[in-house]
């Protein structure tokens, strides 16, 4: 599920919100003081590995769309903010935790997965431990709302994991495969970390759900962004772990746009290394991309995305979260703009 | 999380309990209606998974616990009680899916394990998905208690098998560790299966602590008792899938007291052989178990946590569930007593 930031990223894509990140040092703080006073809670024999996995090196997305979408000015940092922010980052990490294992990924975040430094076999358990506590932190509200809304949106996200795996190495996968795909693994995580958030902050239902429209929107865009980052990202052009997603099989928008552009010849060649029957050949598939209008398009359907993530606050001008959701936007739209075709 | 029942068990140790399961076949087929209910509540494309993992052909040991302990007379199946004792055992299932996973095992219950069926990474996520919606169904109390309760729960079995992952195929356990061990793994969820069968029937606190101690001593006891029939089995005894935790290099109970007994020559070898140096010599450790007093003073150790479960029941010879749940305690008693060491 590590899919909206893969190690080895080119473009530091958490950065893309940095800007308007900027804003939550503070909460950023707290909310590793929170997440490392967790510790004393689990079991002392996991204590040290669930620390390893508890880093604070990470872009904690997720957590500052709980701090914004709760936002009622610089001042106030609400208890009830940062636990809901921490449940969701360690749902997150343990996804992360398990991604690693199934990946193979030997190194995130310029250290050794978990993965790596405990076995899979314990990682696999240690992942479950995050989740069970995640969960667990997630009842000690007053009532069952945010552990129901946490645990379903859990649900989902690994469902939408599954059918990514499934289709791994397959061609079969239509866009509507895709965008149901994104929806779950990604965007299902940031709408429920707004709706978590502006609702703990005591907004108004209406917003609530505007709030929450907007998280889902935003995480497809910023999924389908990171998907195309894959290929046209900085380090890329030079050559450098290029088109991880290609090499592993995944079949995402930009090779899907590619596949259905391609010449019948073509494109025959590509499903033989999408199938790994060939060896990928990531530098003509890009060129491609740039030369077929696929850059372009994929672009387009990023900023199809952003523009629904703002709609949905249309009508909420004044609320103090609303201008800087939007800042988001506007990032997102910033860092996509900066990515360009190799031919271009 | 498999160890209490581990696939080709020689022994039908579920069935240990079945004279005293048989008054709950309404229940249980209540909650097979209700397992299989849930597939809804599933995103569409992972519910064949979902399916093929909540099967009938478990022994629904926990359930049973959660029934037993709430029992108020066989003619009440209480929803809610149906609702606990699915959730205790979708956590129980999620952790044999991934437990199959890291065994590598093929076949559970006499059909391929979702590991086999549907690859290791699709699974680890289809565990998760499991225990996601568990917690999630534990959600649909009133009040957060369960919930918090499950979840923690969980993350103490998940404690329990990381220590055991890590300790597998080292010599470096002690007895305390394989307390701790087995307290965490399969006492805990013993213990809250006993604990919120008897809250949710309404029964005085004091009750429910007693019922969640003899819980407690109730797994202790039945994870000890299957280590013991790891080796002195009914199959095993003519020689088929003998020692599998010799073999794995799991150092339970008699292992542990074998290697306390040997000479420093033997004890070198054996260390060897768990330490999967040296081929294992499951034949000659049985016969060792027998000659050296081993299998008395596990059967003793069966014993002195049934004792303890019982007395946890003493002072409450009249509620309802007492009677049944030492129904429990003698059945087990029984089937150790139909163990028998190779030498005897």
């Amino acid at each position: 599920m590590s899919a909206p930031s893969p190690a080895g990223s080119a473009i530091p894509v958490g950065h893309a919100f940095s800007s308007v990140f900027a804003l939550l040092g503070p909460h950023m703080a707290e909310l590793d003081r929170f997440l490392h006073g967790q510790l004393a809670a689990f079991e002392p024999e996991i204590r040290t590995m669930a620390d390893y996995c508890i880093d604070t090196s990470g872009k904690r997305i997720r957590p500052a769309l709980v701090f914004l979408s709760g936002w009622r000015g610089p001042k106030a940092i609400s208890p009830e903010l940062v636990r809901v922010a921490a449940v969701v980052e360690l749902v997150h990490l343990a996804t992360l935790v398990h991604d690693d294992i199934m990946d193979g990924a030997e190194v995130r975040r310029s250290r050794r997965t978990a993965a790596r430094e405990y076995g899979a076999t314990a990682a696999v358990l240690l992942g479950d431990a995050l989740f069970a506590h995640a969960l667990n932190l997630a009842t000690q509200f007053p009532t069952t709302e945010i552990c129901s809304a946490v645990s379903e949106s859990t649900r989902r996200v690994c469902a939408g994991e599954i059918v990514q795996t499934l289709r791994r190495g397959s061609t079969n996968v239509t866009r509507a495969d895709y965008q149901r795909i994104i929806d779950l693994k990604t965007a299902e995580l940031f709408r429920v970390s707004c709706l978590l958030g502006a609702k703990l902050a005591g907004f108004a239902p209406g917003y609530v759900d505007a709030v929450s429209q907007f998280g889902r929107h935003l995480g497809i865009a910023y999924q389908i962004y990171d998907d195309l980052a894959d290929f046209f990202g900085e380090e890329k052009r030079i050559g450098k772990t290029l088109g991880t997603d290609l090499a592993s099989g995944k079949l995402t928008l930009p090779l899907l746009l590619l596949m259905e552009r391609l010449s019948a010849a073509e494109r025959a060649e590509l499903t033989g290394e999408i199938l790994g029957q060939k060896p990928v050949q990531p530098a003509l598939r890009l060129r491609q991309m740039g030369e077929l209008g696929v850059f372009g398009d994929v672009a387009l359907a990023v900023k199809a995305e952003v523009d629904a993530a703002t709609a949905a606050l249309q009508e909420w001008p004044d609320e103090a979260p609303t201008v800087l959701l939007l800042g988001l936007c506007e990032v997102l739209r910033g860092q996509v703009a900066a990515l360009r075709p190799a031919t271009a």
